[in-house]
């Protein structure tokens, strides 16, 4: 295999494998996220990171909360609106038809149509510099649609947006 | 859609969709890592998760430098080795038959057969109580094979191994 050593290190990033996108939201806004992880199955934990000038990071900050809600392959034009568009502007739930659901811990709302949701409270800010702030939030409740798989989300990287594909192995 | 709330917010981190599966190198070891995503694009840093007593985060702590190495979905068997034997009792690049390529900025080898190598340098421990550590790297070097896209990763979650699907969309 012959590979190159790039010169720019920033196209090395850009080159990472795709992964899952969320839908974040918070109050009453929603926004879409291609930087995030689980952090810890004990505690749960999940991980976002989030451009410092961006609303929902200013609404995290106020509202000590947020939802992660898992989207499917066919609500991609769903997160190209809410990841392009900012919720300074727009409500976003008016713009994308989507349900502001009820949650059962925080006051935020959770994304009826997506068939996975987390109510997360912020629990911690990575301290690291980087143009993304990363946010830690412990999960408080977990709302699942029981026909939901997990070949049926949504991944992203590097301006591409991929389907799952099959599964190959079990461990 | 009909959804139920989990009782065990575990089983809810369980749920989560796939995500990149990478190798881990440092010194002489490999370490299979699903607990991985990109922390900066500016500076450009990757980050992993760890359990505290794996041999690989003794050994990233005493060398300060790792190396992320991106498998393909063929590569399965490799991953699975390397991520159920400990370097502690065996040689992982023996028993894998992978070769321990030479990096230019680590003392640390890279992957040969694996298409993208990233040589960083240990820049930050997340100061956040889980059952992983997660450790920032600050990306120092990258070589890619240009004949690789990012839909021939492999992915991991939940005990479940994927491929990436068919890209839909293009942002």
């Amino acid at each position: 295999m012959t590979k190159r050593k790039l010169n720019n290190l920033r196209e090395g990033i850009e080159n990472l494998p795709p992964n899952p996108v969320v839908l974040v939201t918070v109050a009453d806004n929603i926004m879409t996220a291609a930087a995030f992880h689980s952090y810890s199955k004990n505690p749960p934990c999940l991980m976002v990171g989030i451009l410092p000038e961006q609303f929902t990071l200013e609404l995290i900050r106020r509202e000590k909360e947020f939802g992660i809600n898992i989207p499917t392959a066919d609500q991609i034009e769903t997160c190209l609106t809410c990841g392009t568009v900012s919720g300074r502007d727009a409500d976003k739930y008016e713009k994308t038809k989507l349900t502001p659901g009820s949650s059962d811990t925080i006051s935020s709302s959770l994304i009826e149509e997506c068939p996975l949701n987390y109510e997360c409270t912020l629990v911690h800010e990575v301290d690291f510099p980087g143009n993304l702030q990363w946010i830690i939030g412990e999960v408080k409740a977990v709302h699942i649609d029981d026909s939901y798989k997990r070949d049926r989300a949504l991944l992203y990287w590097g301006r591409e947006f991929y389907n799952v594909g099959t599964l190959i192995d079990k461990w």
